[in-house]
């Protein structure tokens, strides 16, 4: 496969996606307002809208685990890892399509327990499923969707937005579902050891349900049309905080300093991660994907309009240096951040 | 996974998205005007235009064989399959996001390959690539293409529009994808028997391009907007010609006659077929998949358009009984067309 062979490992995704992006110009049609890069690409609707495009595709084995991800949640996580995208750029998702493939083990009511979580988040975040394809696989179950959104062209996100002194805000707490799924690994090794064991949740259930039954923040999405606030840039939170901060800096082309003490963990969370599997909460912040929380940075003079709000915490602002990155620890210590995200490769 | 078990083979592929189709209301959304079952979904644009959503995922071991299928010629059909979507709508294509799942096998080298074929499909349609996903696969490789395209509200063309004494006219011929198909796996047997020997396909150029490298009839579309033709009904040859009369019959509440003796098959494809496969040439245009042409009806009086056309054949006509879906053969008998099609599961 060509003369000079390199494992997809050494660059990474991120850097097979750069290297595949210089081949492309999307300049061939005039309504393409933005391609690959953000949470969602923009493209030309009408005078006053633009539309939203995202895409996601899961795998088994890679992305979750039927041992003890239920197919219903499956179905709904699904779609809600690509309204998550779409509120990103503080749009709302109108329509989605799906696409299975499906190994012959799957019977014809296993099929209806996914499109039944479809059909939940369909319903709940007010989306019309279009389209799809159905198919066979040799070996694992695929989940394809893309979604399709609306924003108006005032108010869309990008994540190159950000400006110095900007403040950078999160939604709800962060590291939960990170914490959910080693709690449900490991149930399932105890599981396999002694399949007479029935699986003990009861003390997990918060952590569990962040992982298995995430929500998109199409509230806050609402919520900021309703205080009249735009933020400066926006992504989600789906591969850890580190990263997500990260491309927040690269695109903006600023520095981002955030406080440890600031970070918003759930008390479950905290004293799960710590206690039971010795890993710093903060880490777990950072580092541990899948929370589809919102990560934005606004104007100082926008404070006032969600300081008090109950679900949106600051954690740190903008600065002018590209090379800052920065986390201020408890003990008033520095540490860099960086992006060890999600390696698939 | 439910009380009752039933495998997904005794529904079968259309049955499971009939069922599937039934839990959704896609009334959710004003803007969404027609969603699953046409070869792509309609919304609301602006005043004077739809835009339509098509999707498709390829995978390796169902869709496709890497044993012969290059890498470049599998990037581009996977946008192929999508363009003719959007032009079996009687739309233009304007971008495409691309998902893909590659096994540890794979090097950057050679997913370079596959994204060199999208772009070549991207620059000969002219396309916008503007997003999508990479990831890993623990087996083979997933290629999920989603194609957004345009069309002219007066312009759009369905399934469900033709009418009694309508003309049914395909472009291209038909079977040869088929042909090259088994041509290939012909190819691959004799290959894996005796290692040392070179493929032989000097006699077959031209049913393993259109296996290897079909095209999308967008030159069609672009030619009745000159001709100022709208089909009543249209489709795109995907699963085999019998497969898509039956959707044109069943969602325009219609019946087809169809003629043997007008169905255009290439001289190569005619031999190859029946001299070295022992099948007939009109088996393999009836339930042969993946020509990409385009299956559409229209009014008589539209018939002095394109009766010139050298790249259309008008091949039956459209009668008021539903449960007429009959094939003229050469003898002057009467068959049943019954769609074959192609069966993953």
């Amino acid at each position: 496969m060509g003369t000079s062979l390199t494992p997809i490992q050494q660059i990474g995704e991120f850097g097979l996606i750069e290297k595949i992006q210089k081949h492309f110009s999307n300049k061939l049609q005039k309504n393409t307002i933005l391609g690959i890069g953000d949470d969602a690409a923009i493209l030309e609707r009408d005078e006053h809208n633009f539309t939203l495009i995202s895409t996601d595709m899961l795998l088994e084995g890679i992305h979750f685990d039927l041992t003890y991800y239920p197919l219903k949640h499956l179905g709904y996580k699904a779609v809600v890892c690509n309204v998550s995208d779409i509120a990103a750029m503080n749009g709302i998702p109108e329509q989605i399509t799906v696409s299975i493939a499906l190994s012959s083990k799957f019977t014809v009511e296993a099929v209806e327990e996914i499109y039944e979580g479809i059909r939940l988040a369909c319903e709940n975040y007010k989306i019309d499923l279009i389209g799809g394809d159905t198919t066979t696989s040799r070996t694992g179950l695929v989940i394809s969707v893309t979604a399709i959104g609306k924003v108006s062209k005032q108010k869309v996100v990008k994540r190159s937005g950000a400006k110095p002194n900007d403040i950078i805000c999160v939604t709800g707490d962060l590291g939960g579902s990170y914490t959910g799924l080693l709690v449900l690994q490991r149930e399932k090794v105890t599981f396999k050891a002694n399949p007479e064991t029935q699986p003990q949740l009861d003390n997990y259930d918060y952590v569990v349900k962040r992982h298995l039954k995430p929500e998109a923040r199409t509230d806050v999405i609402h919520e900021f049309a309703d205080l009249d606030l735009v933020p400066t840039a926006m992504i989600d939170i789906s591969d850890g905080l580190a990263s997500e901060l990260l491309h927040i800096s690269k695109n903006s082309k600023c520095g981002v300093i955030i406080f440890e003490d600031k970070l918003p963990i759930d008390p479950q969370t905290a004293t799960v991660i710590n206690d039971e599997f010795h890993i710093s909460p903060t880490t777990a912040v950072l580092n541990g994907g899948e929370d589809y929380e919102l990560l934005f940075t606004i104007r100082q003079q926008d404070y006032d309009k969600i300081k008090n709000h109950p679900d949106v915490t600051p954690i740190g602002y903008v600065t002018d240096s590209l090379q800052e990155r920065k986390l201020i620890l408890r003990a008033g210590t520095t540490a860099e951040i960086k992006a060890q995200g999600w390696t698939h490769f």
